[in-house]
């Protein structure tokens, strides 16, 4: 396994950095990003909060906007941000921004022409942490978050192997995939029309079934564009509220669906994550 | 004068806003971004930091990457960033990223075909401070700070006008322009041949014959591929070390030139301007 590292900036004593990998699971190259916070070495693994992107998202938007590293730095915890989906010329794609390239929405996908590399649930939640696990100075100890499809992703993969995770949480989650347009254009391309695949990876319909609980957090604002039809966030807490499933949800007066709402709560995330880690 | 809002986001409690305005200063359109802190009303107006961006940067780059507004919520200070140049396509440009538009040098140009809308000194010291306070509930504390391009545009107009800064403040300024080949390419350019000319646009040319003092702070990433060449730092601070100037000037190992850097330290200037403002 060849990994490359394509860039290196410091950043409140530790580093940020980029790499590049070829990916078995999705069959193409890929990047991602770390950041390292000052306390991670060989002798002092740190945990890791695994980052998805929303949609049009690479590895770099969050790094960039999210203001996560000063807290990261303060607490000890390394942060992964994988990219959105496979990338390059040869990998099928749409001219839509939510579906294709940038819009992969952490699945495995069974349909033509996605199939052959559109395998996002396996990379982000078997083959890049193994590498990460062996690339850098990291324990066992695991939390999952994002934004939006992002969102969707992390409390999905949570729910579904809640073994691996510490904790969970997100920023303006689509929570119930399959009863939004973004979800079921999504999920009909990538998964064909059988909706008993589709459940698999719907964050509402898992909660309704999960038996182990992990503790999640969600933060939503009130002025997001997207709230009312993509986002849907009570149906989750609904089917968490049914089955008390520790899920703190919080409404924010005012706020949007932008990385200007991110910065402004991306501690409290770090904090709670930190709790659990 | 009419001016127009064409974005907002609520961050930290207050708000980050883009307008756009016809500039009589440069005869065209510009825009800007300011961030509200939630104190900021008109019984209430705030001082202001002027923020000035590098080469080939907007008023977005610092807004998004500089991490700044939690901090400016948390004291009380509006952030003001304008735009790097005038901007059109009937406005004189240059193929090269160092001239032209997004690169105006904070001077007011004097050759053709430069002259009739690179008048960015008088812009960022004249017209928009006048806007800003006819517009928004801010008071008459002004400080000013930048990185770059606009390091050299912090300094040197705190320099020239230091009865309206109360604090200045730069990440990895050019400081002494007219000896490095971005400052001598974009001076001969704009201001012709006379090096007399140069000089009053010259942070250390200006330094050594200032006759009033203000507060001032430097960062410099000692990993910054731009250092050597072009920064050249302590040419200013030998300037204010033999006027007694009161320069903190700060070096850091393994930082470069990226928003990373200034975010990592971007909470030290706003304290620094605090306590002036």
């Amino acid at each position: 396994m060849t990994i490359e590292n394509t860039s290196s900036n410091k950043a409140f004593g530790g580093w940020h950095k980029q790499y590049r990998h070829p990916s078995s699971t999705l069959s193409c190259d890929m990047q991602f990003a770390i950041y390292l916070p000052p306390q991670a070495s060989e002798s002092t693994p740190v945990p890791v909060l695994y980052w998805l992107s929303g949609l049009t998202c690479t590895d770099e938007n969050f790094m960039q906007k999210g203001g996560a590293q000063r807290m990261a730095a303060e607490l000890g915890i390394a942060i992964v941000a994988p990219d959105t989906s496979p990338r390059g010329d040869n990998i099928a794609d749409d001219d839509a921004y939510d579906l294709g390239q940038g819009a992969g929405f952490y699945v495995n996908a069974t349909q033509s022409p996605w199939a052959k590399h559109y395998q996002m649930y396996d990379y982000i939640n078997e083959e890049l942490p193994e590498l990460i696990k062996s690339t850098f100075p990291v324990n066992d100890k695991w939390s999952i978050a994002g934004h939006s499809m992002g969102g969707h992703g992390a409390i999905m993969m949570a729910l579904r192997t809640p073994e691996k995770y510490a904790s969970a949480s997100a920023f303006s989650p689509i929570v119930n995939p399959i009863n939004c347009p973004w979800g079921e254009k999504a999920f009909s391309a990538y998964l064909g029309d059988d909706k008993a695949d589709w459940r698999e990876y719907d964050s509402t319909e898992l909660l309704r079934k999960s038996s182990t609980q992990i503790p999640m957090l969600i933060d939503q604002g009130l002025a997001d564009n997207f709230l009312a039809e993509q986002l849907k966030p009570q149906s989750l807490v609904a089917a968490a509220t049914d089955k008390e499933y520790p899920l703190t949800y919080r409404e924010h007066e005012g706020y949007d669906h932008s990385y200007y709402f991110i910065s402004s709560f991306i501690e409290d995330h770090l904090r709670f994550h930190a709790k659990h880690l």
